[in-house]
Order: C-alpha cells, then structure tokens, then sequence
C-alpha cells in the first residue's frame, strides 16, 4: 500500500469514528485543538520527571504508553486537518523549507538560539 | 515524489535538518516532546478568542498561520516518534481500534462525555 | 493573616511537601515547567467539548474537579517561582503595567487582536 | 500597598484591565483556558533545549524573559479563579492536603512513580 493509501485510510478510519458516534458536532477547530492539547499533556506527564538520558531509554510498558499518547495527539491533529481542509504532509514540507530559509545550515550549527537572536546585530 | 514514499521521504527531510545544522544532540525524547508542546501553544493562540463558529470560517491569512503552527506540531511528533522508533500511522490505526472497543458507538453517541463516565453504575 | 502571610504559608507547605518526600532532587526548573504544563494539560480537558456558554455554568462536581486542577498548576507554578527566586505577585503587577502599555485602552477597546497587528499600517 | 490585600488589589488591577479594554466578552473560562495553555507554551519554549542544570543557572536576560512568561500564566490563572469564583490560594492548601494523603512521605521517598503506581501489588 502506498503512503498516500495508508493516510487516506487512516483519515476515513478517523472521520467514520466521528460519525458513528454523532461527535461530529463536538469536532470544531476550536474543540480539537483544545483536545489535541489535553493529549499533548498527558503526553509530557510522561517525560516530565526523567533525565533526558532517562527519556531515551524507556521501558516498554512505558514506551508503549508513550505510543498511544503519540497515536492520540497525531489523531487529533489528523481531525483538526480535515476540518480546516490541511493537508498535512504537504504543509509539513512547506515548512521544513521555510526553516531552511531561517535557519542556514552554516549559521547555526550546533547552536539552539531561537532564529530571532540571529538577527540581533553582534 | 511517487505517492509510495512520501511519509519517507518526509522523515528523510527532517533527520538531515537537523544533521546539517548538528541539532541532533538537542533533540531527546523528553526535549522534542517540550518542542511540540511549545508549538501546540502557539496553535492554540490562533483559536483563543475565536468561537467554535468563528474558528471554522479562517479568514486566508489566519489559516495559513494556522497551517504553519500545525506543520510545526506535526514535524516535532514525527521527530519524537523517529527518537523512538515508532510508526505514527500503525500507532493510529491501533489508537483507533482501542477507543472503538472503549466508546462503543450504540452507547456514546452524541453524548461528549469522557468514557470513564459510562463506566459508572447509574 | 495577610496575603503576605497566607502565601508564605503557602509556599513553606509546598517546600515541606518535597523535603519530605525527597522530592527536590526533580524539582528543577526545566521539569518543574513541564509539570505545569502537564496540568494545564489536564485542566483544558475539563473543557475541551464546552460550548463557551456551558463553561460558564459548570456543575458542582465538574467545578470541583476544575478547581483541584487549577490548584495543581497553582502549586507548579509557585514551586517554579521558588526555584527561580521569582516573586509572583511583584511579577503580575508588572507585566500587568507591561500589558497596559502594549495595549492602550482607547485603542483596543472591544477587540482581541493581538497588539502586534495594531503596530500594522493600516 | 499594605501586606493585608496585595492579592484582593491584584485581582482588582486585572479585572480592571479587562473591563479599560471591554475584554470581558472574550474571558469565559473556556477561552481562559485555552489561553493559559498558550502562555504555558511560550513559558516552555525557554527551556526546551536546556539541559536540567542549564534551567537552573538561567542568564538574568533569559529569567527576565522566563518571569514575565510566568506572570502571564499567573494572570490568566487568576482570571479563571475570579470567572469560577475560585480562591486559588484556599484551593492549594486542599490540593497539599489532598496530595499529602495519596502520596504517604513514607512510602514515596525519593521516586516520582505517579502515585497510581504505587497502588499495584508488587
């Protein structure tokens, strides 16, 4: 199957759970990037009292706790896309090539300045 | 782009961002899941003050600063989900049929309750 | 008792709280800002499905449940300020000073864009 | 000021901002939370790509910039609390009570396991 397939099943999956249970109603950009960050909370409730060398080496019970936390933001913001008519991986492109643009390679490496402080005068 | 590999070769672009400009060692589990909360803020800004109603008509410029902060949420979680070597599109399809066995459709429907809400004797 | 004296209070109990379970040792504030951010997480769950309209008038139970959220980001936010050495209240009052600059009164009087767009020609 | 209303002035500082500006049509507390959350955002992306001791030896510019984020979580914690009739600091001492009960000193010392865990039989 090929990505394109996968995503546009994954979408009619996603929008065919809405409406068999009448939650369409609730699925307003608004609601949904409120849902989508209720989960990114309990997302970070995960890491928030590991080291980050303890954040690279989770259990499984933990990492598979971790997955469905991912699977439940990714989920939320694949709803809030298709209310707003995104399409998510082309904007994902998008902006890689727009932080290429303010971040050049040759200025920042190795550093993680906001791009903002690259443009104060040194 | 031939359609079977876009997810690819998005992965691709993200992992040589940060390899061209040696981000690499900021970018742990616990760090990049601080980052997507970061930019779920600033999405979460756009929406604020709308109501449910005015967050569905966007006006031009505001969905495509909406889209932008979305590509950013995106971008983040596929950058956490590389660190942990988890596939975002299986976990979905996964999350999915766990919340389908949680909210089953006769019981829920149209009703925005949390699951563990059904779960009590009434 | 004064305020003065009430947050002092506060802000011992929440010492002790730590000292007495070790817990110090996780307390920096780079967690600390994550555990906030987890709650908050928690909280806009309470209303992620409200109409604005309905999360005027919540129920006795769901406004339980609220307040013992927000106590919650209450108490991170203090212990972030502790180790930071901030002072919360002096910091409010200015940034409410900030505030009243960035956003005279005559100008913005009924409007919720943000500042930024009224520094645009218009 | 005296000690006895630095919090009852506060409160009256921020509502009096709001009614200056006729904000008040846009603070329910559904749109409070959400932009709570959104200044949590802004709050994190000044630690994101620190390291847990780097948080802790923030430059007086970068605390400068962390404390006013601070002060708008506050003001908009704040401002909940006064739309739900919430007092914040009677709300933390029950929540220490509370927190002091599910996690027994004795039995906690020294392991941030979220309480729930420690619920399983071993």
């Amino acid at each position: 199957m090929t990505d394109t397939n996968r995503l546009k099943l994954l979408n009619d999956a996603l929008d065919q759970f809405a409406v068999d249970r009448d939650w369409d109603q609730f699925h307003n950009p608004k609601n949904l990037c409120m849902a989508l960050s209720g989960e990114v909370g309990e997302l970070i409730e995960h890491f928030q009292w590991l080291t980050p060398e303890q954040s690279e080496r989770l259990s499984d019970e933990k990492l598979a706790a971790v997955t469905a936390e991912m699977a439940d933001v990714y989920l939320y913001l694949i709803r809030l896309a298709q209310k707003l008519d995104v399409d998510l991986v082309d904007a994902a492109f998008e902006k890689i090539a727009v932080n290429a643009r303010k971040y050049p390679a040759e200025r920042v490496r190795g550093s993680a300045k906001k791009y903002t402080e690259y443009d104060k005068p040194s």
